[in-house]
């Protein structure tokens, strides 16, 4: 019989030893991992601050293996987070709050710095200013896998010519001619759904890609809020008993909650009885036993309906955003977009935004499919468009000829989900679920941007038509007042104003009927 | 500009706010998980170091929720140990041994006391022993998920008659209806790979489930290994100059690694000068900079071709094996079995069983594919069945029409991968990426067990023409026979024994040309 040996690995260890989970299972792979990363880290540093983010992203070659660096001109951060921010897995900035971010754990970074460390073997570089005025302060590290920590090499700072905000840069092994179709699709996609951003991009053989901003408005700043009762568990309730910030169960109820009053709250706790010995509203929370928490719990459970959550911490890409971004990445002959109103999930806001373009630079449809373009607080998903809900909803549900779509149309569809807690239906994370609550926004999106869509087709076919009959119309007309015109007077035509489009003598057959 | 707070959070706190990417996203999928988990880590518990898996499983209905108990007869759990292994997360007994197991971290099976702690508020049980003799230890325990670590709620002993093994129960909110058909699925397939298992499982309505043990014989007990020089990064080489067990640069490469021997080591230092400075084979181990060791596996990686890595860190189900499990679970007319040579692929050691079953109780294809099991590891992945590399192999891949098979003929495939290391599709863990060796390897033994088949549906082919021939002649002779005999002698009819199956006078008409 073996010998068993019991010990403890660390969070980095652990995300080390599946990195491939994570999409660092090749070269070519890790190659967009990191490069997404890096660019949606920068974007969170900007537009979720009020910032109108501009970003720099360049790649280069280098004797063995590729080096990133990724700057942007967001918030910054803070000289004594530096080193963590990069080198401590599950260390961040956006644990806490209810509120939409593109990162909630803060874990791809770390991920791309650990497996740049593992493959090169040299530092990662980071830079940061809080501020334009005052000196850039700058880290040399690499991050202590087995303990989790990270390791400064060395640091310093530097003069600063009135920058904001955060570059990092490392060395990895990587594919770039592999991952390249996957990287500029998704810069392409990210600029259709932050329109407001200005993306520079340059690729190892120095070929260089610019998004222009073409909108300055930005979403709204999502606001973090309570929690919503619907979308809490025990571990939940049992913290903020910890934080001692209630006095008493009522309280907890109304300022621990949102959409929870005064009266609801009373309601609730009178309900606790059906669990147990009533609990309350006067009982001080630090008092409550786990057992006492599970049945408020069950009581809030039993007292069911509340409003939905407030959705002002969510920051959705609205309409006109979406419109512009579409226009000046796909020039479509036609876009229309539609954002739904605030819903919710299990106690999750969320909104959708769709938008469909028709023509100009779209492609024909060679499938009979739409193009599904589908995006994630404002991540564009570029793999598995053919799973999951919008898939679903697009091609299956939405009788497009409903709308005067043909076959080989060529149609675009774009989805865009803001929420607190996306529904992932696999843990690649590339497809939504199926949530019944979603399901019905986005078709319903989709319905009134089908109806746009089929009046632009009718009127399109209309304007079409009465185009062709004027020209049949012309021709004729032309005629008749030519021949009218030789039988008043042979030397003296009509004016020619009147011979719209005259046809040139050897023309004059009679027009077949059409 | 919004505030920003930096913090960091615990790895349990980090599995908690993911678990529903863990399959613990609703009460039925957490229904499954958890029975999944605590069935693997009971049979880990066992076969892993040779002993002949015996288990016990349980759930019942409680006023609010289900409660699950597992127990098994295997190694049993230190009593020092019982806490952490339970209750926190990243604590284990698998991270360091190069060998197969069916779960590496662990993680599973605290997730899943995590979930039950979430949704229940009670403790979790678990009682252990490592010895037949003396007392066995039990543990009331919760897990401080901010903190990480189990909080004891209290503990003791239990006089013992003559158990070993591991018993754990705990409650959680379930759904016992539908998680019902995954979970007796799984159960139903794990008795197929692992005939050598004695399983009892009860449902909440008191009905019980047995499967008998079927086979004595054990898959070999896994060995630790050291790593193949193909399968290591710098971050495990660093890890092994700092374990100080290595005292020269060579003996680092003869000792640290599996297929390097004294001179293939001096022949890999002599490499390093391409990559700087060489390494002579005498530097003392501890003195290697980071740069060197990224040195010596660069020119590790130059030096190309070593033998596969050994194989005997694997534990595969053997053609007999898995022979019996389907038998016995499936009943079918006929069944082949195929093991293949041990192979690597990327440095990780991998094994392929493979099987094909046929008639009997095995069901008619309806939609013209065969129907396909597939186990990582001797787990049997019951979800995504058409994804991934196996049903690539068997549906497309293989022409059964080349075997003798029709479209809607009733045929299983079994496919069985043992390794160090899955190379798993997506994070659900549920299908096959798609490595050329293992491909290979798959299509191989298919092919070997498609060959027997041909040859079995060709002998009962050849069987049934002959039957329907002797059914013929049989009846043509016996009417000769009466006839010859009626010529002879009307009053003396032939002996009995000639007339083999006489047709009664009324049906001695000439039959049918068939």
């Amino acid at each position: 019989m073996s010998e068993v040996r019991f010990r403890r690995i660390s969070a980095a260890d652990f995300f080390y030893r599946n990195k491939d989970i994570a999409g660092f299972d090749n070269p070519a792979k890790a190659t967009f991992t990191i490069t997404r990363e890096l660019i949606e880290n920068a974007l969170d540093a900007c537009d979720l601050h009020g910032i109108l983010p501009e970003l720099e992203g360049k790649i280069i070659e280098e004797t063995r293996g590729l080096q990133i660096e990724v700057k942007d001109q967001g918030l910054g951060i803070p000289n004594e987070h530096i080193a963590r921010a990069f080198g401590q897995v599950l260390y961040g900035s956006h644990f806490d709050e209810e509120k939409q971010t593109r990162g909630v754990f803060g874990l791809g970074g770390k991920m791309a710095v650990m497996y740049g460390q593992i493959t090169s073997n040299t530092p990662c570089y980071v830079e940061s200013s809080t501020s334009s005025k005052g000196p850039t302060h700058w880290v040399e590290l690499r991050i202590d896998i087995e303990k989790n920590r990270p390791i400064i090499l060395s640091e310093g700072t530097k003069k600063n010519n009135g920058w904001r905000g955060t570059l990092i840069r490392f060395s990895f092994e990587g594919n770039y001619s592999y991952a390249r179709p996957k990287i500029l699709e998704y810069l392409r996609q990210t600029a259709v759904i932050c329109p407001y951003a200005k993306m520079r991009f340059i690729e190892p053989n120095g070929e260089e890609h610019v998004w222009k901003r073409v909108s300055t408005k930005l979403p709204p700043i999502p606001k973090p809020m309570r929690p919503h009762p619907e979308g809490v568990d025990l571990e939940r309730v049992r913290r903020m008993r910890e934080s001692g910030e209630y006095g008493t169960a009522r309280e907890l109820l109304t300022k621990g909650f949102q959409r929870i009053g005064k009266k609801t709250a009373t309601n609730i706790l009178y309900l606790t009885k059906r669990f147990g010995d009533e609990i309350l509203p006067e009982t001080k929370v630090q008092e409550l036993t786990d057992r006492q928490i599970h049945q408020i719990l069950s009581a809030t459970k039993q007292y069911g309906k509340f409003r939905a959550p407030d959705a002002s911490c969510l920051s959705p890409v609205d309409e006109e955003l979406l419109e512009r971004g579409i226009r000046e990445n796909f020039s479509p002959e036609f876009v229309t977009t539609h954002m739904g109103k605030p819903a919710s999930y299990e106690g999750h806001p969320f909104m959708v935004t769709c938008g469909i373009a028709f023509g100009g630079d779209i492609p024909f449809s060679l499938d009979g499919k739409v193009h599904l373009f589908r995006f994630s607080n404002k991540i564009p998903l570029v793999y598995d468009a053919r799973g999951g809900l919008c898939a679903d909803v697009a091609e299956n549900e939405i009788n497009w000829s409903v709308y005067g779509v043909k076959r080989e149309d060529p149609i675009a569809v774009y989805i865009s989900l803001a929420t607190t807690k996306t529904p992932w239906k696999s843990t690649g994370k590339q497809a939504f679920g199926d949530k019944p609550e979603i399901r019905r926004e986005i078709l319903n999106a989709l319905r009134n941007c089908g109806r746009d869509l089929r009046q632009y087709l009718r009127r399109k076919q209309k304007l079409l038509e009465e185009e062709r009959r004027t020209a049949i119309l012309e021709r004729w007309l032309s005629m008749i007042i030519r021949d009218a015109a030789k039988l008043i007077d042979e030397q003296n035509p009509p004016p020619v104003s009147l011979l719209v489009k005259a046809p040139k003598e050897s023309e004059t057959q009679t027009p077949e009927e059409e």
